[in-house]
């Protein structure tokens, strides 16, 4: 049998073990994270890194994607016994764009019975904070963010500017409903998915990053996304957005949610096109409300909804140099122009609240009139929406729905700190995501670069989450390279942005990996990178011996010129002498100091 | 006889040419562009962009490494009168290491007859500056950052936040000649490197970027060398550095330059080094002063010098994470440790300026304590030396001597902007020529992206030259492929930084290839890119056929789900209605406009 279905990568990275830290509030929860050992003589802990791979990094886990991950949250969600299994809705034909007999994506194995809340309560953590509960997704959350740094040696250095983020030295559990209740964090986790290990969104936690994958009508197929979500993950993926558009939706997102222990996102107007023959005229709120149902049994965890697309926005958009970029804010510009009227999105936008809040489904409200080009940033229909999108963020908070609003796009550096400020101003604080954005026109083949400078700074400036750009952005579907490509450059990003924020943990592999450097640990040099195949076989290239893998030097400098091999010498030598009575006779310019005047 | 010798990487970039602007104050001078054509549907010019590359480019020039490039510059600098040719110091063994028969790089077959200046007067594009003389390298340097944007037809819209820097909307002959006067832009320019089109590094003028060639003892050869610099400047880099610290420096060095059609820089203390065995404490003044006699006459245009580690300032590394990481600086702190005394490099940098404004070599001033880590960014040691760096500036500028000065380095995002503002007070605002910064330092690897967004940034705030970083960066020495990527990601970063500072025709190619990009112009979206092949390549890997290139979508979202198609539509209907109206209608909230209240 096992045979019949795709598989996916599994193992561990190099020198890395899933290590597990257990709750205080609530003992069965087993939060992960991941332990980079470095050499013995070293002598240093390992160094604990956030862990978004899931079980497929856990060689004790038992992977077959036709069964699908442990429900870990099932027990949490029962317990709260506010929702009730049901029924559920029947797929039509439609769902899979009428895909037949070998062109059919089979169902997957296992069916998902879908649950609701119960008579119309809200069962989102969002709700729950608002009550003073502290959720079991709630303290996982903090203990994850935390990185294990109680075991870190070294004393905590605050170094940053976080532009009016209030990370503390500890999350709290008590710390994460505080930010959820607030509408500052968002922890994306549909009942419908209780495969997912949560994790937050918010201005005040680690900067997460998000991969898209999906098929297109040209291309694609359902190994292909599931294995694309398992890469993605593995390399740092915080979550990852189905944007698939052609046949097959509905079954390729079965196999891809029963096997994501992250949170997926969607954006239910691509399927809702699919279900009308690709006609953006012929959309309706009934076919549109029947597919949000549709997704949120399946499980997705949030929602791109475009309903910040106004009618009196889009002429605004006439003159630009790229017009409307989003595929989303196209489609539904398209729909309210030829019917002249405000979209259903933003008409019925209080109904998909409600179905929101009955299987917690996220909101990720949709930028449709993001900027396409440096020549469009910061115009006038892009801030237009983006009021809009604050008054939606007050409609969904008043029904106890969490919340985060999309960001652009192209934007040139000088302009990227406005965007910021604007949609915290205008948003409530509700956390930020952006795509990029791209920072110069000029260089396709490269967007991944471009847009992960402007990533790493609006991260910097309090964007929560970053959606990443791979090389193949403006020009084709991207493979698994450029997703790994993609996925590594905005963790970059993410990590640099934390670095500048001052998160209290962030440094810790930065040092770790330093350390290794200057001592010449190259073995922990690699282990302790992002990528560390990648670093391994660049310095293999030219040194493949084991040999030089202890060597005091690389093939960049050599061993005569190699300056931290000098370096060592010069602190042997300062450490015979006695660095401090050296200094000292520096300092009072005795006999060794010959003044720049004597000199000439 | 041709067949003996290399061949390096020829021909045009696709639907480019090379074009000539002529001087008006010089009329023999002829400068170089390349003119992108796009698509007659278009209806619009050419875009012209900055050209680095050389004759290499052009078909009509004749290609023969062992002949060298046309010596353009020696009528101008004959008609100075102040030069005179001598017979120059005689190749020793020593100066490629002793290499012998097989091993030994032949000489370049043309001998370059040196020259000097005349009874000690200065000779530098300064000297020139101060006495008023606007000269044809100046003249050259004010057409090339033009970029011909004369004859551009959009209205030059400035927008941008310049921290300071004063680009003017045209740059004159006048312009230039006043900021090299000030020392706020250099013109490296040897009067032994008649092969050179002038070009300008300064704050005020387009960002710059470097990109670093040069052999190891452990790798690489002549051919490989002269490859990587046409390489190197055919896709943008502005000077190259050759770092070489093997044998045949000086016969490698040789061949580089007499083929080089921009800035040759070198760290003359590496040739010292291997000149007296790779000892450190063995260097003398004497070695060192014949070493840059030997370059100056070659035709070398920057020298790195490292005469700002002081003695004092040693002990202040000894508890850094990773130490001295440059590798001149490590090798002058040892010698400063062993002898107890100061370098040379400093006791001697008057003379060092002697000799440099005999043959206009321009300074680099070697950031010798620039941080290797996270950890160590912004520390004592580093602020320490540029302290010096900036009193050395002012001794090189009291003998005509043209200077830049080198910075970091690994520096976390909010500690940068201190970088660039302690520089410019610290160094009379001579230019900042910045290795990265590295943002992080987790991704060996990547560092080419951890350091394109710093120096993305530093550019922004008024670095004039970013030193590229490749894939390689800490693992070994760069091949042909990462010398490309590395300067391609540092154009990105450049040109992100002009568009930030508004400057006044950056933005011309973006919004030509972003027009392109919304109305389908695949081939002029690939041909107005930094890198047309990959951007074809990563194209057609879906999408291959010729009709695709005139397709209204592409593989990422098919041809249903395309906003840019959408967007067309869109303003077909908007027109038929006539906009105006349109927009009215939607303001006054007629019919159409339906009110959230409404709405709900």
């Amino acid at each position: 049998m096992k045979d019949l279905f795709p598989t996916v990568t599994t193992g561990p990275l190099p020198a890395s073990r899933r290590v597990w830290h257990r709750g205080a509030f609530h003992a069965d929860i087993r939060v992960p994270m991941r332990a980079i050992d470095v050499h013995p003589t070293a002598g240093e802990l390992p160094v604990t890194v956030y862990d978004s791979s899931g079980p497929y990094t856990d060689p004790q886990a038992e992977i077959a994607i036709e069964r699908g991950l442990p429900r870990l949250r099932e027990a949490w969600i029962a317990a709260r016994g506010d929702t009730e299994q049901y029924d559920g809705r029947h797929v039509k034909p439609a769902d899979n764009g009428f895909a037949e007999g070998k062109r059919l994506v089979p169902e997957f194995p296992v069916r998902h019975e879908p649950k609701r809340a119960k008579n119309g309560r809200a069962v989102t953590q969002m709700a729950y904070a608002r009550a003073g509960v502290v959720t079991p997704e709630m303290e996982f959350v903090a203990i994850r963010e935390n990185l294990g740094r109680q075991a870190a040696r070294q004393a905590m250095e605050r170094d940053g500017e976080a532009f009016g983020a209030e990370i503390p030295d500890f999350i709290t559990p008590e710390f994460v409903r505080d930010e959820v209740a607030k509408g500052r964090a968002i922890i994306p986790a549909n009942i419908n998915h209780p495969e997912l290990e949560p994790m937050a969104i918010g201005r005040n936690f680690l900067v997460k990053i998000n991969a898209n994958i999906g098929n297109s009508a040209v291309t694609s197929s359902m190994a292909e996304e599931v294995e694309k979500m398992v890469w993605a993950i593995r390399w740092g993926a915080d979550t990852v957005m189905d944007l698939s558009t052609g046949r097959n939706i509905h079954n390729i997102r079965d196999w891809i949610i029963r096997n994501a222990p992250v949170p997926i996102g969607t954006v239910p107007l691509y399927q809702a096109l699919e279900k009308v023959g690709g006609i953006a005229e012929d959309l309706t709120w009934e076919v549109f409300r029947d597919t949000l149902i549709e997704q949120a049994e399946q499980g997705v965890d949030y929602f791109t909804i475009h309903a910040g697309v106004r009618l009196h926005m889009i002429p605004m958009t006439v003159n630009r140099v790229t017009g409307i970029v989003s595929r989303g804010g196209s489609i539904m510009a398209k729909w309210c122009l030829h019917h002249h009227r405000e979209s259903f999105l933003y008409e019925h936008f209080d109904e998909i609240c409600d179905i929101a809040r009955a299987y917690d489904v996220s909101f990720s409200l949709g930028d449709g009139l993001r900027p396409g080009s440096i020549a469009d940033a910061n115009d006038e229909a892009q801030f237009a929406e983006l009021v809009t999108l604050g008054e939606l963020t007050q409609i969904a908070w008043a029904k106890d729905c969490q919340v985060m609003i999309e960001g652009p796009g192209h934007v040139p550096m000088h302009k990227i700190k406005a965007n910021m400020d604007k949609q915290l101003a205008t948003c409530g604080e509700a956390p930020f995501y952006t795509l990029g954005p791209l920072t110069t026109d000029i260089a396709p083949g490269y967007d991944h670069i471009t847009s992960g400078i402007g990533a790493a700074m609006i991260g910097w400036f309090g964007t929560a989450m970053l959606c990443y750009v791979t090389p193949k952005e403006h020009l084709g579907l991207p493979d698994r390279d450029d997703v790994k490509t993609g996925v590594i450059t905005y963790k970059i990003a993410a990590h640099a942005a934390d670095l500048a924020k001052g998160h209290p943990a962030a440094r810790i592999r930065d040092d770790a990996l330093s350390r290794a450097r200057f001592e010449f640990r190259w073995e922990d040099q690699f282990n302790l990178s992002l990528d560390p195949e990648t670093a391994r076989s660049m310095h293999d290239e030219t040194l493949p011996k084991e040999a030089h893998k202890v060597a005091h030097f690389c093939s960049m400098c050599g061993p005569k010129f190699c300056s931290m091999r000098i370096s060592h010498d010069i602190r042997a030598e300062a450490q015979k002498e006695g660095m401090e009575k050296m200094a000292e006779k520096f300092r009072d310019g005795g006999d060794l100091y010959v003044p720049l005047e004597d000199a000439k």
